[in-house]
């Protein structure tokens, strides 16, 4: 299959080169590291050994790749609304949109924008950074999820076949219980790490906030409960706690993001998530405090 | 009427200077500042007029106080743990304590304290501040509203109207609406302004912690009505939050208590009323997510 990364980030990065280094044609869409990348290739350290391609196929704009049978979504749903001009030249009927990105609603909103659109949703379960240009530090984990939004199942079992043949972990799961399963750390553990300026251990062992955290994540399994997802329970949130409590001191990624300047994914991660829960009478209280909060600290700092 | 004064800061020290101005025995229980008082004694600066009371009884222990008629406390509540050694010397059967403090369950918690005590409320609204050692200056305001909690209603007449003739002006008020009235500001603005290290006027003018205030506005007032108060309602709270855009930057006590590094008033500020109102029924979701939010930072300090 031909396929699109747009978004050579750390996620868009290493997928992309895992693909290409099984023979695939990978076209790049690259921002910063375009003349880098155009010269150089791209660079992959792994645990599971490096390698390097020294030549991909590196595009600066849409116009010049060609229409793929997969185009990969792996930008910060901050610059969601890019889509709508980045997609249209790189899709036809056939094409799969692949959307690895962070939160609830992503698809959405882009089966809105762009109604023919055939979509999946990736969740990366990956440790990697991008730390120089065209080179992708890949640290720990690595499998992908994918799930089926509107494409044809039969479309997305087959990119998910040549996925695990390119050695990528990939796995097709359901797709609300995987998103909300997900939103289950993501709500409470990004939004509070920024508004108490807290690392994710601090959080879980102070017996205020984990309250909190327990308290938030409740609300998180309404809302999936709401949207029709039965298999998440407080048993899987308690878990999560567990889990977090046993992990080294961690930043999450909204964390990353408020230190470095950059906006926060306030959308996916809280709005969208919130006004769907709201449509099932669902309300997420602690969320939407939180949400303000977040905004409130954005438009402080500009 | 003999007065004793617990706590001699800027509250009680302005409330007790008048009463003694007046030609009132008032006993001013002091702590560091009772060297000062006891060779210098009081002195206040007012828009309404400065004066001087070279001569004041000054105490360092409750030992030396008689039992008083009225006994004002006008401590911190973070001190509360005291009173169950300073009161139980300066009261008899006919004792009032006037418990001039901020919060929800201040009354019912001292009452199981001391079930002997005659308790009236006191919520002062006044602009004052001890800024040197027996000194106190009078900004702005000055009202005194006092309730009945288990006293003889005759008795804290008799008292408020000692306390008009001493040009304090003292208001008699329904009990819970006086304190979930003073709560419907309190609340919000105390806790959103130390966790977002903003004041007033920054809160009100954004757009999401304005709606933020409004709902944890509505929230006291879910709390107010299972109390029984009826006089509460949207609009109230629609009129505190006009008249703080109204006024100039303001910071709140909890937040001048946490830049100057002084334990927050987080019990009856938070965890009580939310406790009362829970008993009720009424879940005070915000004000949780915030009281855990200002442990966590307290913690995170200490």
């Amino acid at each position: 299959m031909k396929y699109a990364i747009i978004g050579t980030g750390a996620i868009g990065g290493y997928y992309g080169a895992m693909l290409a280094r099984a023979g695939h044609e990978v076209h790049f869409l690259l921002h910063t590291d375009y003349d880098f990348v155009k010269q150089n290739g791209l660079k992959v350290r792994s645990p599971k050994g490096d390698f390097a391609l020294p030549h991909v196929l590196a595009h600066s704009s849409v116009q010049t790749i060609p229409s793929c049978d997969v185009v990969v979504v792996a930008l910060k749903t901050t610059h969601q609304h890019l889509l709508a001009q980045l997609l249209p030249p790189l899709i036809n009927e056939q094409t799969l949109v692949l959307l690895i990105q962070n939160g609830i609603g992503v698809e959405q909103d882009v089966a809105e924008m762009l109604p023919q659109a055939q979509l999946a949703a990736g969740m990366a379960f990956i440790c990697a950074a991008k730390n120089e240009p065209g080179v992708v530090d890949h640290l720990d984990l690595g499998l992908l999820q994918v799930a089926c939004y509107n494409a044809h199942e039969q479309r997305v079992a087959a990119m998910v076949e040549e996925m695990n043949q390119a050695e990528l972990k990939a796995k097709m799961v359901d797709y609300q219980e995987a998103r909300w399963r997900k939103a289950l750390w993501n709500m409470p553990f990004n939004g509070l790490s920024v508004a108490l300026n807290a690392q994710t251990n601090e959080l879980v062992n102070n017996p205020h906030t984990c309250q909190l955290l327990r308290e938030m994540m409740q609300e998180v399994l309404n809302a999936a409960q709401a949207m029709g997802v039965k298999e998440l329970s407080m048993d899987d949130a308690e878990s999560l706690i567990q889990m977090t409590k046993s992990m080294k001191p961690y930043s999450p990624s909204m964390k990353l993001d408020w230190e470095n300047h950059r906006p926060m994914e306030l959308k996916y991660l809280y709005t969208r998530p919130i006004e769907i829960a709201a449509e099932k009478g669902v309300n997420m209280s602690h969320m939407r405090m939180l949400e303000a909060q977040l905004h409130f600290m954005e438009a402080q700092r500009a």
